[in-house]
């Protein structure tokens, strides 16, 4: 648009005087567009609420986003924040703030990562909204359902943008997989997924991080590698729920109650399953097997590849009784890691909100809504002796 | 042995008088062991009862083994036999019987192969016994553990070999696999396996194969498919049982109720779980994952291989929270297919129970029996509304 002003100016001596008022309107218009061109190219500034390790991951997620940029980092310790700020790469310029609260309070800061302990989300992803910043919140995204409502309730209210930290999806390989199941030619329809995440943890892991403490992230590995598990296995029904949850009896519990260790029955209608392990206590596995009525996907990394700039998965299509098929490998290759693209498709709607071009897109709540409704569903049947729950939307 | 002897015949003229008793001795020795020696080279002579399409693979198989040797077919129809032995590469000398009951009666049969319907099993497995040939017996191997115990019996009070026909554990991959289980370092200690086996079968399938008929083969794809995945599981667990058993809600069942898809909880003592997903309903796909505390192991092939001659199974061991480890692709090659190295280890046992030198193996009946009582506790789950069902030996 911008240069189609300025092949219009260019043609300047081919206008006759009568077109004088709708040059200066002309003229108006061009300068709004660049600029909308000048903010375009400012980038989204990122505040980071906390020093979590794995905010260590995001920071050089946002160096590598072309539209982000690390702006201030807010600690309840303030030796911390400079201590993370100088560690991760934020500029000299970068604010450094001794709470969460002065992060939000910033007028400059246009999003925030909330990399807290789960049952600190509601708190600080609600007031995160009310001051009007965009919310790109670790998963799980709440200790359940209802806690997540009032976070989403928020970000609307507020006209904030809101994603979860889940990076998997937003990898090239995840589109070129969703193809795949699309294929009703070589993949037909979707008939059963089983998906996999689990690692070791190690000693100290297991006495100390938080996500075995029952007082910060309540649902242990359900939430934590269980979160991937219903996350792929409703990626690959098309986000379509289950319409019963059944827990695995015998889960592996710590002395705090903590799940270390758990997994699931889903049931769809006509025959549409799904089951998911996920475990702090199993060797590193990251899997997903979906099977169609013509097609076989598989593959092995799915949370986090195993190279960033190229992965791969495998398809089987066998049309017919005929000669056995081998299977395919696909390979996809990236220039930006999956957190960097998730980062990016996070600002490009976060500008487009800033712009007036466009309204909060609502997918993203939708898709963790969904997610955290099935771990609740997963806990609630865990809780009640391993009944069958009934999903309800 | 024999070789010794003729070393002690060249070397006569050393020998003093004093040793012609000890001489006599060892001549009539000698003899002996050329007489077992031929006995060694004479292959097994199989007799198989019926014509069945699983039996063409036999055929084969019998003939590539270089310890057997095609020797009677019996079919209730003698032109179908004599079609049979005519294109599945019988030598003219073999024998073609229009009852299974001639094929028992004949005395140069050794050992029979049993591709019956699985209701046909216990009549005709227990017959074979008691006419003292060894049995090759299709799986599922019985209707259920109790058909399976006359069966075995029938075996034992006989001083006949059983094995099932389950060739996927003779090929040399599964004593690779079985390997990396066992390796403490690599692999750890055993946490959960998901195994799958399901194909699509087509509207002929659907309609008429024995194995979705009420009164042939009652356990449907729960016995057909299924039976590779709970052997799989088995095998991964040393074939220690499990404690429970509980069926997945929601199997599809066929108008005349039986199983055409279905899947299974595992669980043991620990926190050890295991899952599988059977069906002929999806597409084809044959996969064991297997987790430890320190390795995995994935095989996509595991039933019948790609390749006869080359097959391969991955592995990761992530040896505590270092860099991450790469999976190593394993592969192993073999001379024989997987189903003549079934043949070949039945008839070697078949072998040395001719020539009195061991009694039948009891390793096979007892891991047919393991199978078929998960098979008989999954169907008992399904039949009692999915609940948790007590395993006992």
């Amino acid at each position: 648009m911008f240069q189609a002003y300025l092949l219009y100016i260019n043609n300047w001596t081919d206008w006759s005087s009568s077109d004088t008022p709708f040059l200066i309107v002309s003229i108006s218009l061009c300068i709004f567009e660049v600029l909308q061109s000048v903010m375009a190219e400012t980038p989204i500034r990122f505040g980071i609420l906390g020093c979590a390790g794995i905010a260590r991951k995001l920071s050089r997620a946002i160096i590598l986003s072309p539209n982000s940029t690390l702006y201030a980092v807010g600690s309840r310790s303030i030796d911390k924040a400079k201590k993370f700020a100088a560690e991760n790469g934020f500029p000299p310029s970068a604010k450094i703030y001794g709470t969460y609260e002065d992060v939000l309070d910033d007028p400059d800061v246009d999003a925030v990562y909330v990399p807290l302990p789960t049952s600190m989300h509601l708190q600080w992803a609600v007031l995160a909204a009310e001051k009007k910043k965009h919310v790109l919140l670790e998963k799980p995204v709440a200790l359940n359902v209802a806690e997540f409502d009032q976070i989403i309730q928020a970000c609307e209210a507020n006209g904030v943008q809101f994603m979860d930290g889940t990076h998997w999806v937003h990898h090239p390989r995840t589109a070129k997989m969703t193809e795949f199941l699309s294929d009703t030619h070589r993949f037909g329809e979707l008939k059963t997924v089983h998906s996999i995440f689990s690692f070791a943890g190690d000693d100290d892991f297991l006495k100390n991080d938080i996500r075995v403490k029952p007082g910060l992230d309540g649902l242990g590995a359900l939430g934590d590698a269980g979160w991937y598990c219903v996350g792929a296995i409703l990626w690959a029904f098309d986000y379509e729920l289950p319409k019963t949850v059944t827990a695995f009896c015998g889960p592996v519990l710590n002395e705090g109650g903590v799940i270390l260790e758990c997994g699931s029955y889903l049931q769809w209608e006509e025959g549409k399953t799904a089951t998911f392990h996920c475990s702090f206590l199993s060797n590193l596995t990251m899997a997903i097997t979906a099977l169609g009525t013509t097609g076989t996907l598989q593959v092995h990394d799915f949370v986090v590849p195993y190279e960033d700039k190229s992965s791969s998965f495998t398809t089987v299509s066998q049309i017919g009784f005929t000669a056995r098929a081998l299977p395919s490998q696909h390979v996809v290759t990236t220039d930006l890691t999956q957190e960097a693209s998730m980062v990016t498709e996070f600002s490009r709607l976060v500008k487009s909100i800033k712009d007036g071009s466009s309204k909060p897109e609502a997918k993203w709540g939708s898709l963790s809504r969904k997610t955290q409704l099935i771990l609740d569903a997963v806990k609630a049947s865990i809780d009640n002796g391993f009944e069958l729950v009934q999903v309800e939307a």
